[in-house]
């Protein structure tokens, strides 16, 4: 790391940075400039070490030359993560397509589109029993019989599911009833959650905080791979920014940075990105072209009459014809669906 | 509510959408344009009938009339909330300075600030003991030790204590031991903990995400005063944006219209928001000259040492004459500390 | 449009409002809500008669239905505009593909790299003349000599040029030297310069500035085709978020939008966007399969020496590999390079 | 200056990375860790240095210590500038109230306006005559008949003016007709404006653009300063974010950082800021408190009639009162108004 005094820093001031920082078994290389002085550590960038630094007097900043995580890094580990999820490879050359309802909203809803989704390609099934919504008086989810559709549809069709697991309490019922346990952007910060999810063990797909940067994602997924579980798959899915054309700004440069700085599969929900069905078709063939591994879509029998969503869920004729579309590029990009 | 259809719906678009909302026993009122045909929509804004809408073809928009928060809203409890908490009113006439270190760090510590927060005239002590950190690599707190040391903390002082709540799990033992139990930024939209929260009717400090809008805010404490629990402070600490010379910037504007919209007690968070020592006292004194009804502000015996938030942590003497200056603020407006 | 009156709007302040909407030969249809009355306004959405009635007593909001830009419209251009640039047709089927360094710096610079640009495939040579920095002691440009350099290049190759313009005084010397004038992000708002570009009846690039939304573009673009100009190519180059990873947050969901709300063509700049070397060619991949007409590419013979820009300038290897790759996905969508 | 060079750097890389920097004339300080290699420079940080390794292979990032504008900040200039418009000092003890219309709509309106502000005890008349405008079809003002209104207003009443240029051309009849010359939030990069600003040392005042970092602000200062022109008066007035309860955000910690960083006078814009009328009595209170040494504020003899901005313009009774209120808020803050 490296620690910049300030210009009114004094020789004592100085003295007992040195001291402190090597008290940690650092080597210290002051650097005496004409109007700052910067010490050079070198060793370990050891997050505490950092941060006990950084409230002392007479220092303007210190930055970091180590990136903060470990075992989410290309760096320590530096082949592509391919993680098996019921029999399907995620992160490999096949790119995964993960479509389904926001929802369960009834047996009849789920197992009508897992049908689709299995014929027109999709690989995963994905719906929500548990919604975590801004407001307290949208429809919140069928709770433990939203699982159990779920479970049904999987046993008729064969695809494994994925959804989103927002209380700490159901991680067993979730290790039970899912392939891939989703956190949703809302809690990609419960460390509480991710804890738990580290524990288990469980394929998990994380998804982006609205305004977490990419090596907030980063670590998140170091607070579960810390526990032993390397079975995560990140997601973007849009960033809080002032445009308000889009509900959020999907940012498909993450998706390159991401795959450039760590192993872990990358893929993306153009749905809850963008917001606005007629964007997605777009959006999810500009993923893929970035380099995504994935694509996790919403799409409904009827949007019209979707109890949560509508307006950003594809119809099945939709679905399919961007199933078209993603094969075609997919193979021009030397990769296949 | 109000429908935009789009220029290119149908007359049995229009029609199907006019007889959806009608089922719900709601009057219609379309506009006929040149270009575009609205539908005004009479009656309750049910946030399930915007939702169920919002998928059907022919729409372009739907834009709710009536706010989406109703418990929270000033419109339908005019007058001040003031809260009681163990003998403090907050949201009155009176301001409330509640201070203390970033993380407890040791008996030694806690009760040496303590001291220092009622010397001073502060009148709530804040401190953590569960501290959720970006990194695992960070400092987290000394989990049921610290809630300990905040506990003789207050006996010897009479000051009461806030302390932050991550784990619904741990519900009963932060009623037992904490007089105010704060919801951090990252949990702002962590329904599972807001709900327990609620459920407890316990006082509750709630911090804005920093992504969340000023409705979101109000929608999470929506989630707790559902549950019967209306002894709610809204603490506003500063949102996401590109400007990296602060942690966050804080938006002073979202504590006067907080105050407009509801009937919330509203607190502000400087340190967190800036996260820069020596920016923190002029950002103190434009909190309360916006409005707010108290501060949360972080100090430190020794910031040099501190374990978490050195940089942002003011020590006693710069909190001292802080606390000088506020006097002096608040008697120029017609309030005191 | 429709206006939407505060709770405690007293009749006649709603009076007052209906009478002055009619005053401008419009016509009112109040609806009188339980909580609220809204009216709707039939006629054409003038902006300066929402801009009128704004500051009206009682009134809450007021919301346009009507787009605010018409010319740069879609609805009243559905067909996409073709323009032509000295023989080269932007817009159209194929693909164009822009690529130069950020400044001109010297004649054997631009020469060499304008003949890998039509070597490459590339259909316009880019090269700042005049750069607008955010530093007054960065380069600025070699002013009027980068003209020339850049026109003696044209001449070798046959390339058209574009450069950037940032004086209206300079306006007839862009015109003679110059086939596409370039509109910086920073001055997407400089209405004096657009005014120029606009009666110059010359070909223009428009970039979208980094805190501009999609409507704010499209309004710029209106500035210039409102005194007759309709070759205007709209440029998507990055935004201003939290993330710093990259330079600025690419939106690539604004190509797709603006593609839908706007005839006119639609270019990417992913080096501005997101400021790193290794993130453009993923990145502009991603721009192509969004439905981009072309891409504004820096690249350089020698990234180690430009004097501007090196960190996300291509060398000429990796700009001719991009090249293929592009060549390939423009067949997979139908296009062609 | 520090060079952090990438892990993958070859001894190669590293020895031309140190021999390009001493061609500058500048020592190197290389420090070999255990990951990486850190190279520490001592010298002047010219711009144009860190500008010229940038491009260089095996370099991940550069780093800057000494800050980007040199005239602008404190460190070269500690004293606080007092800038002296026409006998009205700005940056001293008394904090200085401009007030007035958005645009000038009529003689009789700004001689209305100039009279109460003046009455109230404001210090400085501001009026648009040339109004930079989102849409090409809003009242974009009334050009140089609105100067010589403004000019009969400071006749009458003594009030020096303020008023936003826009086009280099008219920078005489602007320095001949007003007492500071504005330059708006679009134009504050608009550097062909700044330089004809510094060179004719008209006092100015310099908006903070709604995506530029406080460090840009300083810059655009900087390239008037260049030309010899130090009297700048520092104008925020809200950045863009997501929120949308507010037209922009005010960062008020942008007040206290500029107070810090420069020693020129800072002021703030409530009106463009927050856009809403209801908000600025208690955002201009907490800008004071903030350390501002002035105002910029929006005011009309009737809101529901102005041109230009009428939901954020106070009326005069509500300004009258405000200027009550600032004036014992002042008083406890050691200032005057």
């Amino acid at each position: 790391m490296i620690v910049v005094m300030s210009q009114e820093a004094t020789p004592e001031q100085i003295e007992a940075v040195l001291r402190k920082i090597e008290s940690f078994g650092l080597q210290t290389h002051p650097i005496y400039g004409v109007q700052k002085t910067v010490i050079g550590v070198i060793g370990d960038d050891k997050t505490k070490v950092v941060e006990t630094m950084a409230g002392y007097s007479g220092i303007e900043q210190i930055i970091p030359i180590l990136k903060p995580y470990k075992f989410a890094s290309r760096e320590t580990h530096p082949q592509n993560t391919v993680i098996d999820v019921s029999g399907i490879a995620i992160g490999g050359d096949k790119i995964a397509i993960m479509a389904g309802p926001c929802a369960v909203e009834s047996r009849e809803q789920i197992l009508n589109t897992a049908r689709l989704v299995k014929m027109a390609g999709g690989c995963i099934l994905r719906g929500g029993a548990y919604k975590p919504r801004t407001s307290p008086y949208s429809f919140q989810g069928l709770g433990e019989e939203g699982l159990k559709y779920l479970a049904e549809a999987r046993e008729e069709t064969g695809l494994p599911v994925i959804t989103e697991l927002t209380d700490p309490r159901n991680i067993d019922l979730f290790c039970e009833y899912t392939d891939i346990i989703q956190v949703g952007a809302r809690n990609m910060q419960n460390f509480v959650l991710l804890t738990e999810i580290g524990r288990s063990g469980h394929p998990a797909l994380l998804k982006r905080g609205p305004s977490s940067k990419i090596e907030d994602l980063l670590l998140a997924a170091e607070y579960i791979i810390k526990e032993g579980n390397l079975n995560i798959i990140l997601c973007e899915r849009g960033i809080s920014t002032f445009e308000t054309y889009t509900r959020n700004t999907l940012d498909l440069s993450a998706v390159a940075a991401l795959k450039q700085l760590s192993h872990l599969p990358v893929v993306v929900d153009p749905s809850h990105s963008v917001g606005v069905a007629n964007l997605i078709p777009a959006m999810s063939m500009a993923s893929i072209a970035a380099g995504a591994d994935g694509l996790l879509v919403e799409i409904h029998p009827n949007p019209n009459a979707a109890l949560c969503d509508g307006p950003q869920s594809l119809d099945f004729e939709t679905f399919t014809n961007l199933m078209h579309k993603l094969r075609k590029l997919a193979a021009a990009i030397g990769r296949d669906l």
